[in-house]
């Protein structure tokens, strides 16, 4: 299973000759792969490995007994209601409370062009599925999210990546592979983009280029998927102004709980125009019928009942002092490395000296009790082999500390390899320790 | 918007030329269209009419107040855990308490091979992801569960209907059609069965079919998907064996808790071939990350803490009593109609006297307080004009019987004007009564 020719885990398929059924797939399911995320799961929950791999939220701030007061309360009170099916596009009141939250980055919505879904990833896997047919292209920075590179290929849609720098996507760059796929004959069908806070890049996308990138993809027809799970989790300032507000016919603006509450429940949603908004309610009641009204309501009466701006805050503050650990850590150890400077968000992206490759470094890095999430995940055409992606989310300032301290030991170790027999020693590196699979937390 | 040309409110795509991203869509998306019963709700959601259409579950009858408590000893106890992602493939107590469920219907399964999903809606939904090609066939009985329809649909799958006696689906009818479908060049994916109380036809596959059923479609190397939602809900004996024991690697089983316990967790499962469920868990993965942990970890303690055996027996009760209900009124009010005597579930198939039309005539059992779905909603091929479904889940015993009166003086009046005029008096009857969208729930 070596990882140094270019392919790498997620080609592998899970299906084979021995599965009696294989033969009956439909052709999209022979896309169907496992992450490298997901293969670094059943690893990095060993207690003693430090891991600035997942993108787990840290949730334990959360007043939990004033929460299961509330749960009791809703059972009790409305129980007949919440345990029932609910409306397939969501429930008003839910609906009515994700406009109000959404108007915090100047959007103003129209509850009834919002689509509760279960987490935001069902809304992206809905988006994909009524746009792409196979072969259409999906433009998305490079690198992006893996969850949504995975679903982009269950629908065998293709992404073409588009440059980023610290300011976010660069316009100049968006223009010239618009022209460079369509010269190529193949169809776009939206851009990507995670304009803040961005997983795994941790840039953001400038106010100034903002209304750039809009105004390209108005010009050139082409629809703008905006994901914004981390957009309320900005360590400094209050949030820009969304790409939404700039022309709301033109983008579907994707949310979540998942990360300003808490990803339990699966409540995300979409805000798309009016007829984009009547197929993504149809393929989402073919899909799961409705969604949990348990779920819709206990997070309707946290936004009303709990201070939840106030609860935003204390994440801002927790996650901002994980990731000045992080920074300074990084500082301190790891002089041969290059990073972004997040201004929210959980991640950071590290470029690793010349010479090193951060997938076949994986191995050793895990055996030193550190993980991460290789580079080469986040692309969807071979490329970030030099780059890493490292969590802040989740583990202590302390283990934080300790985590980059071992990773700086493993990429000196590395580094003095290279530098010794050149970057051929990767081959001879055991690179399996990750297969194992394991669940999808990103 | 005529509905007595064979065509029907199915028919009409949400989409138009007025929407500018009209040419952007999949063409799978162009085959996303309303529910007969879809449009039902609005209408039915008027207290002063008596709706035998939904299938919602009745759940008064849940114990509130301990559930309550147990919601909230949940948050307060385990709320870290309840509150965070889970695994894909969903939380392994639970899937060794499905298993236990399973056990009821002489079904030996391994948690390893259980996938929780949004519902068993989602497990259709993942089945016909990674099965069905555009253009695949997927047999299922005539008529079936408008909800499968829409979902075979939105895949681009060709539905062909399978003859049902009062002994469920015909083994003859079944060889029969997989030669025809065959020998017309057409690839059989999977049958689609629902063996227990079937939705919307109300009979139950016969113990004896069972074994014929399975060893039809092991010979002709077709997989068999086994929806069950129903199973538990019989009203006198204790449920037969499912097909899945008969045949574990050719059978895929989808169990629900929203019949047996409430649907507003939206949990559901598929119990699977091993291969075929790691192809499962990455499309679940793709399409939610994972199912809810609150939801999940709710109906564990539920199924462990409480009696829930003894709740599904509280239920048999419950819809026995209004099953009589409806089966007397009808044996009492109806004589020129026929209909089928479920022995569990939540359903009844109406056949109306010869020229009768169910879907022409619903305005005017609408306008005379009385709602159901008629037959057309249950086929993929258009048949179904002279049935209707009626269901007896939700209303009261006296509702029913209220209900049905109203339903048999429309019934009277239009046998009356066919009698008199013939057929083509419904070409004059105004039909567009329930084309106000609303929520699904089936």
């Amino acid at each position: 299973m070596t990882m140094n020719d270019g392919s790498s885990l997620r080609d592998i398929p899970t299906g084979t000759r021995l599965d009696p059924w294989f033969n009956a797939y439909a052709a999209r399911a022979h896309g169907l792969r496992s992450s490298e995320i997901r293969a670094l799961f059943a690893v990095v929950s060993r207690p003693e490995v430090v891991s600035l791999a997942g993108g787990m939220p840290n949730i334990k701030d959360l007043p939990l007994e004033e929460l299961a007061e509330s749960a009791a309360r809703l059972i009790r009170n409305h129980g007949a209601q919440a345990m029932q099916y609910g409306s397939g596009q969501g429930w008003e009141p839910l609906r009515q409370r994700i406009v109000d939250v959404m108007a915090y980055e100047h959007i103003k919505g129209d509850p009834d062009n919002v689509v509760i879904t279960t987490g935001s990833q069902q809304a992206l896997d809905l988006v994909s599925e009524i746009f792409l047919d196979p072969g259409d292209v999906v433009l998305a920075e490079g690198p992006s999210y893996v969850g949504a590179l995975g679903t982009f290929r269950a629908y065998q849609g293709e992404v073409v990546h588009v440059d980023m720098d610290h300011d976010g996507l660069v316009p100049e760059a968006l223009e010239e592979k618009i022209r460079e796929v369509r010269a190529s004959g193949r169809t776009i069908k939206f851009l990507y983009t995670i304009p803040n806070f961005h997983n795994p890049g941790g840039v953001t996308l400038s106010a100034e280029r903002r209304p750039q990138i809009v105004e390209i993809c108005k010009r050139e027809q082409i629809l703008i998927v905006e994901d914004n799970p981390y957009g309320l989790l900005g360590f400094k300032a209050e949030p820009l102004q969304a790409m939404h507000a700039l022309n709301p016919e033109g983008v579907i603006y994707l949310g979540s709980f998942s990360k300003m509450f808490a990803p339990g429940y699966r409540i995300g949603w979409a805000l798309a125009p009016h007829a984009i908004r009547d197929k993504l309610i149809l393929a989402s009641e073919s899909a799961i019928l409705s969604p949990s009204m348990v779920g819709q309501m206990t997070i309707e009466s946290y936004l009303s009942n709990f201070d939840w701006f106030s609860q935003v805050q204390t994440y801002r503050g927790m996650y901002r002092e994980r990731k000045e650990a992080m920074l300074e850590s990084l500082d301190e150890l790891m002089p041969d490395c290059t990073w972004t400077k997040p201004e929210g968000g959980f991640y950071t992206w590290v470029t690793l000296p010349e010479g090193l490759d951060a997938k076949s470094m994986l191995p050793r890095a895990v055996k030193n009790l550190v993980a991460y999430v290789s580079g080469t995940a986040f692309y969807a055409d071979g490329r970030g082999g030099n780059h890493l992606r490292l969590s802040f989310c989740y583990p202590t300032p302390e283990d934080i500390r300790e985590g980059v301290r071992r990773l700086s030991q493993v990429v000196s170790a590395e580094k003095e390899l290279v530098d010794m027999f050149g970057t051929n020693i990767r081959t001879q590196l055991p690179s399996n320790a990750v297969s194992v699979p394991g669940p999808d937390q990103i």
